[in-house]
């Protein structure tokens, strides 16, 4: 029997994430010695694979260190798996769909040979490792001061595998995550440089690798900088306006930690899942943008979620085309094709509808407001894990219905993504119907 | 000086809004004989003339029955204005665009003519009457027994002429609309069929009344009569299973008037502003599907508002054509062009920014909480009037900015519509860049 990709991708997810929960109902997984129960194991197992990072227990305190060692190899295999599997996507899709005349990754790889995937896999390992033993370095020299040797290696390796596959999990205790930390620079940077580059995708990374200039970068490309570069500095410097007199969040800093915390508050919500910042003491205005900010979420091929940065893209120049008067989307010089921008309504279209639906379902059964529950589910369903707080106080259906999002959250945007492009090639043929235009607005 | 369409129609509301507004100042306006102050005023003009039906007093025990008339006809002028201006318009556009091979209303009126203006406002004229006559005379034998000759008829005409403007204005008393009918079959089926003859559009009564059979009629007709009566059903259903068991709404009332104020209440956001519920006590869940429906609101050329069916028709079919495989939007076997997809996703993408902006402002300004913001806000830009109790309590920033929204909400999509659709015509010899593709999702 051979597998379609995207049968690879679900029921791989879905085995891992099984295998997960297994491990972590045993009585070891736990500090108290007792196990955690199937429900909670499932809840921790899909949220680590997915790279969410909401929880029902708090990591620090209530799994062991063999717990704890579970979550970080989930969080591994997830945030490599849907790394993998989305570039590799690209790749076979790239065969057909030129991305530019000049094709970056194919030219690199060529998957058809089994030399190409295990060049491919290496070059994806090594970036990986890169990325997360300079993490884990940086941050176990800033830890060891204030926790000695072993700790501090194990928190900086543990918070830098977490920050870089975008998982959003911490061993800070009593669900604080970072705000210990929100006046701390090199925390602060060196978390937020993972997560940026962990989100940016891998095709992205090598293009700028293999380019130097961004201006000989591949549209994907100066997309992607383009818009994460707009929506960090965008949502800092409306986090920085919205929380300036809040007495519980930014106000007490002092001018500096402000722009920081600022920065950090913008910079998680693709979609880490770390805050600084007492995310239920930030204004409604602030809850509402980190909302919006989710749901956008971090780019193609990279290990972060959401409708993604390019899909927000193609819809913001459409509309920004259409204003200017012309019938093509334009950006950067380029006209991106119809088949695109179609697409990209269709997967925001679909994605609105399911975190909607799925709110409607949560105002049922939990006894919260409408805002919690749409961050918290935006929050499942874009992987960031971000919480108000609802998480640990859900009911059964609840966590249910918050696993089955994380889950959709994380496979079905690119399996979606996969399906309609490939229905796309086969359907050329299709009959084709008279054009006939309705008034509209 | 010769003004443009979109002058007309921006400087002429403008204008019948501050010369009704100056008349509600004066002192006879008012029960008490005390004047209503010009913000208070200024507030019931813009609702009144924008056929919004928001109210920070309520109308049936603060104005005089002077007042109450000035509201009437504010409406009747609002609602026949934007009536006439948005067919006209789309006359003026349908002789460059082709809505069908055989054009319906070119025939009828030749808009270059002095003849054809005159016919095509004689015709408008004639409808409106007659169906506004007909509410009224129902209603008013309806209300006979109850009030008595003289407020009998008045209350008929003027909830009449309230209902087919979807403006959404009650004298009842207390901020009740028509809670008091809500199992009286009579008045809703009226007040029911007035919103829906009035949403479906002047062009669309008119194509049906010409083609007898709706297979005959334009695309455009089909696509709002299916879509109307889709978010009708749907609508009813949700609110009738999410009411159910509401001891503050359905569950009081007995199986038949439970379906009857199911239906009322997923009428009324398209989007007249009438309620036989109480809103407040609705289920979280029905709030939001307000609000959804709300947004979408009615269709073009008619007297509601929304961003329309249409343009929620032609998103949606476009999801659906990309899900079957499809790279082009085609429904009822037409294909829609580009240019109309990609200036429904500018409507809808506008539409959003402006109603979360303004909630966000208003979560600033305002001591409520977001869901009730985010309703007040759609109903204001959708023209709808339905609110939760925010409106009455408004401060001066608060009533200010919804009195900018909804004036907004009434010409801003017509007027966007039509600069997009002249911008499109005249930007024909743009250049032409590379095809360039992307990742989404
Ligand atoms: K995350
Ligand atoms: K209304």
């Amino acid at each position: 029997m051979k597998l379609a990709p995207t049968q690879v991708l679900v029921l791989g997810f879905a085995a891992v994430i099984l295998i997960g929960a297994l491990l972590l109902t045993l009585p070891i997984a736990t500090k108290s010695g007792e196990s955690a129960g199937f429900l909670t194991a499932l809840f921790t197992a899909t949220s680590a694979v997915c790279v969410t990072g909401l929880v029902v227990v708090d990591t620090g305190t209530y799994w062991s260190t063999f717990g704890q060692v579970v979550i970080m190899l989930l969080i591994q295999i997830g945030g490599l798996g849907i790394m993998a599997m989305s570039t590799l996507f690209a790749l076979i899709l790239g065969r057909k769909i030129t991305f530019k005349e000049r094709l970056v990754m194919q030219e690199a790889f060529n998957v058809n040979s089994l030399e190409g995937i295990v060049k491919f896999a290496k070059y994806i390992l090594i970036v990986t490792f890169l990325f997360e033993s300079t993490g884990a370095v940086i941050l176990s020299l800033r830890f060891l001061p204030q926790m000695g040797l072993k700790k501090a290696v194990y928190y900086g390796l543990f918070h830098s595998i977490s920050a870089f596959n975008n998982a959003g999990f911490d061993l800070m205790g009593n669900f604080n995550s970072l705000t210990g930390y929100v006046s701390d620079w090199v925390v602060n940077l060196v978390i937020m440089g993972l997560i940026i580059f962990g989100g940016l995708g891998f095709y992205v990374l090598l293009d700028i690798y293999q380019q130097k200039h961004l201006h000989e970068c591949t549209l994907h490309t100066r997309l992607v900088i383009t818009i994460t570069f707009f929506l960090i500095v965008v949502g800092a410097l409306l986090i920085f306006l919205l929380e300036y007199n809040n007495p519980k969040t930014l106000k007490p800093l002092d001018f500096s930690t402000k722009i920081l915390a600022s920065l950090f508050q913008s910079v998680t919500p693709r979609t880490a899942g770390f805050n600084t910042l007492s995310l239920p003491d930030m204004t409604t205005a602030s809850k509402f943008l980190t909302i919006i900010l989710m749901f956008i979420g971090a780019s193609p091929a990279g290990t972060g979620g959401g409708i993604k940065t390019t899909t927000f893209g193609v819809i913001l120049f459409t509309v920004l085309s259409v204003i200017k008067g012309n019938d093509e989307t334009v950006t950067f010089k380029r006209t991106i094709p119809r088949s695109i921008v179609y697409r990209s309504i269709a997967i925001a279209f679909i994605s609105i509808c399911i975190v909607l639906s799925v709110t409607m379902v949560l105002s049922v059964t939990e006894a919260s407001n409408f805002l919690t529950e749409l961050y918290e589910v935006t929050s499942a369903f874009g992987t960031v894990g971000l919480s108000l707080g609802l998480t640990p106080k859900l009911t059964v259906i609840g966590r249910i219905v918050i696993i089955l999002t994380m889950y959709s959250g994380r496979v079905g945007p690119l399996t979606l993504a996969m399906a309609l492009a490939q229905r796309q090639k086969k359907n050329k043929a299709i009959m084709k119907f008279a054009d006939e235009k309705v008034m509209v607005g």
